[in-house]
């Protein structure tokens, strides 16, 4: 591995935030997958949690643009399987939703452990997960379409949770365990 | 036309921006395009421009919900026809590119009148847009992949956008010729 490539790796490590992440809802294409993976990745979500009930979907094509080596996608079959998990971390669950309920999306304190949830690209979050979240947010819109492309959604969350974690001073300290940044260096220091 | 889409028609057209607007210099797949323009729409954009030698390209797919409906997409085959339009409505030209020059985003005024320009999928912008721009922008990333899809950098610019201009109370004023209005009414009042 070259130095630059060392420097370059070890600097991304400083700025992952294991304490925020993604939870994709039966989210199916794979073209909304990738972007979400890859944003999650330039935002420094390290994991992404994915509830598939098929058990060959995976992250795919070049709309990743190679994330997929830096972002681990954790597979779920259940929704409850993948909360429990997000919550067995101390996050709060947030899903976005189209309800009465629903906050302002930048009214939530994402300095705290948080997991963003996004649903199904034509029926929206699924009963369950609504069910067992903690809070349900909108991103406010004033155009005549129902509804925004699902990784444009997960960007402005995840930029918005960016932000505010950069103002808390939340970037620029490993917080991953040692054993996960050394076999990352090992792994993907060869390119 | 019943009174309840009147009444929806008219309080998109009170929320229309006609001095924001998106330029997409050779973006050229699909999915990109249509989820762009879907974006456009929710914030109160319009009219998009599009940079297409092809002659054949328009917006298409279920990406776009429905969107092509409301906002207009104008065709240009030349970058400098499109940025003539865009100055000759007053415009500044902030146009993303990875380099030194580039500010943050968020450090733009975009209440004022402004057009953002949005780069080829592999290639970025091009050496034409650059040199006609009045300003460079990026989107700081922490992450290992060197840049983010197309329609979400779109979707995080056109939202700042919008959080400016609310804050500067520039939604809820009709702003649009009237000829226009009475069109698009008469147009699309009909479901
Ligand atoms: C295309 S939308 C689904 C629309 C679906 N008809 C519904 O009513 O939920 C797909 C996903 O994108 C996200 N999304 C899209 N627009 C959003 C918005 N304005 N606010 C919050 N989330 C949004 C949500 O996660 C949603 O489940
Ligand atoms: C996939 S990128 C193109 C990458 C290309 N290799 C380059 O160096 O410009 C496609 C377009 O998305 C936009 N984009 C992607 N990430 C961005 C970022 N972090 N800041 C600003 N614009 C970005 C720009 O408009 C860019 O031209």
């Amino acid at each position: 591995m070259t130095p630059e490539r060392f420097t370059r790796i070890n600097d991304m490590l400083n700025h992952r935030q294991p304490d925020l992440t993604v939870c994709l809802d039966q989210v199916h294409k794979p073209n909304n997958i990738s972007a979400v993976v890859r944003t999650a990745d330039a935002v420094g979500v390290h994991e992404v949690h994915a509830i598939w009930p098929d058990p060959d979907m995976r992250v795919s094509g070049n709309t990743a643009s190679g994330s997929q080596q830096w972002v681990n996608v954790k597979k779920h079959y259940q929704v409850k399987e993948a909360f429990d998990d997000c919550r067995a971390q101390g996050m709060q669950i947030i899903v976005t939703n189209f309800s009465d309920e629903a906050v302002d999306y930048r009214e939530i304190d994402y300095t705290k452990p948080t997991a963003i949830v996004l649903g199904h690209e034509k029926d929206g979050i699924s009963a369950e997960a609504l069910a067992l979240a903690d809070k349900q947010v909108i991103i406010p819109m004033v155009g005549m379409v129902q509804s925004l492309n699902v990784s444009v959604a997960a960007a402005l969350m995840l930029f918005e949770a960016k932000h505010q974690r950069e103002q808390a001073g939340l970037y620029g300290i490993n917080k991953l365990p040692d054993d996960y940044c050394q076999k990352l260096l090992f792994e993907q220091g060869h390119p």
